[in-house]
């Protein structure tokens, strides 16, 4: 049986000491974040998510899902009051505003809530997490009514959420799609068509569930600028807010798919349903874009949360599993075999792990925070500069924590040997689990090709001039002797990443595909830089506190440092190398030579 | 539904025009390997291949195994007849002397069928590859009497053989084995004790099962010197060679595990089983050996053949899947979008499968052929040389193709997007299938300690020296301007690989913890090279045919070559700065830190 434990004490690490969040006091909902208060909600947290969600991971997969003639589906055993208990403890509302029930901490606390959530139980947290998302378009978008009407229920999490965008012939390019929206007279639409792919499309969790739905109203401009989205509740709502008739929506069939069967994936039947607008007419994609945001760092949260996990069972099997001797002498000359965690080539992959888990949450947290000030700072141009930082990021972290979070997990599973391919001790399910997260919410090369084609030039390469200016500020303030080390490589990698841009400025105008084929190195890339400026940080503050007395965790902080340093950010000179060949040979061969 | 088309055309021009299997018809069996018997014996695996095994894959996938309560093991539907056609076909023993039944052709033709009906069916083909495993060991080891009386039952495929290794608490630490051998008044062995994960153990394809048990013989030294291999049939031979009383040994469960669920993963029970000693007393290890070696490249094809069987699915869905526009212009402006194989990222993702597959394949059978040379050479120095190359190079296509070959399959699923994650497609399948391959046969890791503990440092590094000195010459002979484009970038990694091994010579003698935080890199370094190598060779000689007229599969080559240079090459850069990072960083941390 898998185990876990919440990585509580580096999280507050990193609000507290890296980040310092009581920095941002002056925006809504921070001055409540005393520390004593994130201890405590994180505390509250990592309980729930040790104790009640984690030990139903393994039986929710073996089990999985079961849809019923009648179109039902149900949730695996203990799912059901799992979810309960998470409703109850008021966690899908903690960063929600007060007004609809929610507890208005800063959106930072759910973001590292949900990493603890999602590591216990992924396929569960997907249900609550989808909800999140919907409440984020419905807060936004929704009209007055809309949001009174359905926010207060979908954040004490009596009704849950979800989000309706693939079709059997399009995923990525929306743009294709043909569900159908034909105004009605009172105002509302009907909506005909069949969606697929839709996690929590049906369930036993909640007494409604809110579908976000993008949709094509008749004669709307064909394309992506003629999609609309619409809110299409399972049961419509009487006049008094209570639940009322059935609506024509369906749950067709479950698919059967290679992980998270605890969540039910669905195909989604519209049948003349009764929905109605949310945003504006043919503005769909925009409303979308809201929940596809929020929804993308969730997801590289994923990846992190699923090679935290995978971590810490590798690490219980290294120290636990007597096989072969260190090379140079026995360690434990008294035991049949030295623990593997002796092996140099076991420890490379338990500190490749822990070396990207630690960085990657301080890059979840840092853009975090970020996205906190971009939605409640009253200052104009802390907003701008948030939002150019979440824009440039957002696509980083769920492109790069989901690849790395996947591989990390195989990492795990291979430390293991044998044991790691018999379902028994649950790391192939981590496997399994954790492959969804690089395809889904965008495929990954989406995500690459988001950040070249669209966040990079945007406002004539605002957001990654700022990125550069910020790293290299800190740079040059931490040239210490005992910061070089750190600073030193990062300096080196930041320059390789600003050759890759030039490089992108002068070739991929002329040829867009040049750009294309240098996508997905370009994300790695200012991934392993930014991930290192992480560690940077976490260096400093790691020194910092060891000045002022020994401390076992900062000690390892500085090693971890060192490992990635060492072993992780010379990747980048290979993503440079890359990228500089250009898309010739990727793009020569004619297609009938495949 | 998944398809497969066995890369016949392929296969031939490596065996005919690369590397010339008509050079080694000095040896024996190799005359009557000619090109016309080449081609006929290749396109009847072909046929049995796509036509039989391959409809069965997703089946026998989603239906399983299954042991009854008496210890019975059913294959999936359909696995029997499937395997009677590959018995009675003589695929068993196209390598196997006459004088034991079989058809005496090169060991080569055997591992490039292999490939072709692994990619087909990986579960299905361990059934036969681990009986041309253990009769590879009985050959060699067994007594006359022993070959007699099991050979010519195994090489037509009506017996198959099993390799009977791993323990609970050991697997690549074999010296912990506790099975125990206890010496019976007529010179057999009474066997006792459990073995796990013991692929084919028990089936309903075959009439017997012969085991190869590694055992401890009563007061045997402890450790791997103290193991001896033994013959345990599942049905004991009377006098005149037909079956006979049940031996007691039996299937007590088989393992749910990742994938490979058409093949029986068995814990096998030996309560004092009958056992006939193979090989000499306490040197079973050097028994296994064989086995493992020859099992070993067999593996590292597996990694192939799922890497070629999943690009293929994925070239065809990239080709039918309309999504989006090409960068510059719409290239089907009839069509609602183009085929996302216009999308540099996604031919990144093909360009880079391809490129594996058709080096990685040149790869073995270039190590295939020295093999059978180390059989079958009547010359001495030329088998020396052989083995050389085979004790070089076996771990590192073990290693290097099963960690690619799954990272492409992973790929091939990614360019399906959501329909890669669900099973309908099959790819899904490939990744769960790919994945044992990195695990068993000794781990990823084993193998890299392999090369760099055992085999680089073996008489003075003299199998090393000479794959340097055979590529050095190649890059020399080839220094036209046609090829300068190949051996330039080979000449540097090849520069790079020898920077490394340096490095190793001149820190790990006094160090061996920085062999071992090398060996994963150094091993892929190698691999990386050794492919590049291959390439080299492949693009010589399609610039040779293309000199003779227009060939676009030789024009596909070239440009898959270039492909390999741009992008595949330049890893080896990333490879030695990470050996040169040394073992510190990856070993400091304090085992109680994790």
């Amino acid at each position: 049986m898998p185990i876990y434990k919440a990585p509580v004490e580096d999280a507050l690490f990193l609000l507290n000491d890296v980040f310092q969040i009581n920095r941002y006091n002056n925006l809504p909902g921070f001055a409540d974040a005393t520390p004593d208060l994130i201890e405590a909600v994180l505390g509250e947290a990592a309980k729930l998510s040790e104790e009640v969600m984690q030990p139903l991971n393994r039986s929710g997969d073996a089990e999985g899902c079961t849809r019923h003639d009648d179109g039902r589906v149900t949730t695996p055993k203990g799912f059901k009051d799992a979810y309960r208990q998470y409703a109850d403890g008021g966690w899908m509302g903690i960063s929600a505003p007060a007004e609809f029930g929610g507890q208005g901490l800063p959106e930072t606390m759910t973001i590292v809530v949900n990493e603890i959530m999602a590591a216990a139980n992924m396929a569960l947290t997907m249900y609550p997490g989808l909800t999140q998302g919907a409440i984020a378009a419905i807060l936004i978008h929704g009209t007055p009514e809309q949001k009174a009407a359905y926010l207060p229920k979908m954040i004490e999490g009596r009704w849950t959420g979800t989000m309706n965008l693939t079709e059997p012939h399009c995923g990525t390019d929306l743009g294709l799609l043909r569900t159908k929206a034909v105004k009605l007279a009172d105002g509302a639409y009907k909506i005909t068509g069949t969606k697929i792919f839709i996690s929590a499309g049906e369930h036993d969790l909640s007494d409604n569930i809110v579908h976000l739905v993008l949709a094509r109203i008749e004669g709307a401009p064909a394309g992506i600028r003629g999609t609309t989205l619409f809110i299409v509740p399972k049961f419509l709502l009487n006049a008094d807010g209570t639940l009322g008739a059935r609506n024509a929506v369906s749950c067709g069939s479950i698919e059967e798919k290679m992980g998270i069967h605890g969540n039910a994936t669905c195909v989604m039947n519209y049948d003349g349903a009764t929905g109605f607008l949310i945003g504006q007419e043919n503005r769909g994609i925009n409303a979308m874009f809201t929940m596809m945001n929020e929804a993308r760092l969730a997801v590289g949260m994923q990846g992190l949360a699923i090679s935290e996990v995978a971590y810490q069972n590798a690490v219980a099997y290294a120290k636990e599993r007597l096989q072969g001797r260190a090379l140079a002498a026995p360690q434990f000359p008294d035991k049949p075999a030295d623990p593997i965690i002796v092996h140099p080539d076991v420890r490379r992959m338990l500190m490749e792990m822990r070396a990207f888990n630690e960085g990657a949450r301080a890059l979840v947290v840092w853009t975090a925070l970020q996205g906190d000030v971009e939605h409640r700072s009253p200052d104009e141009k802390a907003r701008q500069a948030a939002a150019d930082h979440m824009g440039l990021l957002t696509p980083v972290i769920k492109g790069v924590l989901t690849d790395q979070g996947f591989a990390n997990a195989v990492m795990a599973q291979q430390v293991y040997g044998g044991h790691g391919y018999i379902s028994e001790h649950g790391m192939e399910q981590f496997v399994r689990d954790a492959r969804i997260a690089m395809i889904y919410e965008g495929a990954n090369g989406v995500q690459a090709m988001d950040l070249v084609g669209r966040k990079l030039p945007r406002d004539g390469g605002r957001a990654l001039q700022a990125f550069f200016g910020e790293v290299q500020g800190f740079i040059k303030d931490n040239g210490s002797d005992a910061m070089k080390p750190f600073v030193g490589p990062l300096g080196a990698a930041l320059g390789l990443l600003q050759q890759a841009t030039m490089w992108l400025m002068q070739n991929a105008m002329t040829k867009p595909d040049n750009a294309g084929a240098a996508a997905t190195d370009y994300m790695h890339l200012l991934g392993r830089v930014a991930i290192g400026y992480m560690w940077c940080r976490m260096a400093a503050v790691a020194q910092a506190k060891l000045a002022n007395g020994a401390d076992q965790r900062m000690s390892a902080k500085l090693v971890t440092a060192r490992f990635y340093m060492d072993r992780m950010l010379p990747d980048t000179a290979v993503h440079l190398a890359r990228i500089q060949s250009g898309a010739a040979s990727t793009m020569e061969l004619p297609v009938e030579a495949f």
